[in-house]
């Protein structure tokens, strides 16, 4: 029985050509059914063409939804939610809420992905505030969950306490973790170091029945240590940040440093597939976009770059993500703290 | 007319190797003299061994200062401080106090030479919180200064204003950056994003006589779009950790990637040249450690895994610390707000 998915088809920079093929290369490989939202003049012609060569019995399952209007990357997330009543984001995620699909996919912009989300499907019982998680790699290659990394700024213990249940619930249900490692984003391992917010949340997450190691810097979120990191919105967003603009300094010195001598350049070139392997372990379009967590459906946010795999991987995440029935597992969760 | 450095001989983690033969190199190399405290019983012998082959008119100015006792890396800052009233980092700091030598250099615990800084040395007039500063590299090749990134958590904005003096001050004197563009690290460039801190920190920067440029994102520690970047020491410190844990995880990555095949093997080997300078580009130890700022003296903490360059480059750097009279700048700029 296939999964309903439904992509955002205006969400990546170079929208809706990645979203398109995504969209194809996930309903042919896939057991989903992809309805792509957006304006009908812009998508249909692309899709018509996309879908040439197939045959009428072989075409995979991709539908159009009809959306006037999408919210840009740079339009502000608050404003763009009051004001575009039918963007795409919005038609497509009343679809989830209306349970005509599982699963909601955007590559666009978060801030309004999650205001729009948290005002079309609401927040779980229990659940003050949804957060953003991402999937960081780790050089053991099970991926360290990290949550939240930007909805939330200056969060109280409580809400961090709820992050740890929402981040533990993901690994287990989707991430396919048994008992995940939970940590604490913090600046050494002793109870003692940190600041006001972490030394707060300590002795609330001990008390928890999670898997709690304690305090985590900010090494282990690539170390394998630890499977579930929860901080304040604020500290996520400016670490991942930080590994992403590191990520892109590595390629390109990388690349410069290859170009800089001919014996290098011959040697790029025997290299080339071990720097494929090595690109695609930091990868994070491979690991499938951000979930949105503690909402009544399941969402997931893909990088504004994403690719045909990258859109692809995301319709996947949304599929299991839905699948796995994480909101009422979230719930129960919180319910039995 | 050589300046003089302490160097504490029993910081780093193999120490007093580095120490020593990084000592010879700094004192060989620069204008300077290098006093190393630690136990003479263990220094001496060793110093000796290093120096022999030099002719007396020729031996580089490397000189013993005794002192019992040290700080290891597993101590509490505080704790160590209060106990070990010999340690190497005391006695070393002392010197700078007392005016017999005009900069400190450390590859041992930073917290703990935070805090014997702070006792030993004392803070700058107009300033609360002194704060440990570090610089990362840049695809531009200027280095980016980032403060505070470990000593001051859960900041206000006056800290957060005092550090961006501080900053100014040690980019324009020592790192020769002619007009040093500021930016607050935040999580958005709009005035609207970040959290209560940096909301109520912008006005104050946007006050100031300083070249501020706004927000910044944890991606621009690494493009070159800034020089000097302030933020609370909680945030900086995990953005610092994080940064470091990534580049790990590239270094292992690449490696297991190269090995995996015979072509790349070969690759590898013609690549060598190339590897090397992408590593250095991203070395921390050739910018030479981490500037204290606010203290009245130059002190420069060095990482634990300091090799005999960096410890020339933590000599070399505290020199120019010394030598620029940073401590004056600073007083001055803060006076004159």
């Amino acid at each position: 029985m296939p999964i309903d998915i439904v992509l955002d088809a205006m969400g990546s920079d170079k929208a809706p050509d990645p979203e398109i093929r995504g969209a194809i290369l996930a309903a042919r490989t896939l057991d989903v059914r992809v309805h792509l939202v957006g304006p009908e003049e812009i998508l249909r012609p692309k899709l018509r063409e996309a879908l040439r060569g197939y045959r009428r019995q072989d075409r995979p399952p991709v539908f159009l939804v009809q959306a006037s209007e999408w919210i840009t990357m740079e339009d502000k997330a608050a404003q763009a939610v009051r004001s575009k009543r039918d963007s795409s984001m919005r038609v497509g995620l009343k679809m989830v809420r209306e349970g005509r699909a599982a699963g909601f996919v955007t590559a666009g912009n978060t801030g309004a992905a999650m205001a729009t989300a948290k005002m079309v499907l609401g927040s779980l019982a229990g659940v003050d505030r949804p957060a953003l998680a991402t999937v960081f790699p780790t050089s053991t290659g099970s991926p360290t969950l990290v949550l939240d990394v930007g909805a939330n700024s200056d969060c109280d213990p409580e809400n961090l306490v709820q992050f740890a249940y929402m981040g533990d619930r993901y690994a287990r249900d989707v991430l396919r973790i048994a008992n995940p490692r939970l940590g604490l984003l913090s600046i050494g391992e002793e109870d003692s170091k940190g600041n006001a917010l972490t030394k707060d949340t300590l002795p609330l997450l001990r008390e928890t029945k999670l898997n709690f190691i304690g305090n985590v810097e900010g090494r282990d979120l690539f170390n394998g240590r630890v499977d579930v990191v929860v901080c304040d919105g604020f500290v996520g967003n400016v670490a991942l940040k930080t590994a992403e603009g590191l990520a892109k300094l590595v390629n390109t010195s990388l690349r410069e440093s290859l170009k800089s001598t001919v014996t290098s350049q011959v040697g790029a070139l025997l290299s080339q597939k071990a720097f494929a392997a090595f690109k695609k372990s930091l990868d994070y379009t491979e690991y499938g976009g951000a979930p949105l967590l503690g909402l009544r459906g399941a969402a997931i946010v893909g990088h504004g770059s994403s690719n045909d795999r990258a859109i692809m991987n995301g319709i996947r995440v949304a599929a299991e993500f839905a699948g796995a029935n994480v909101g009422a597992s979230i719930e129960a969760a919180l319910a039995n703290r």
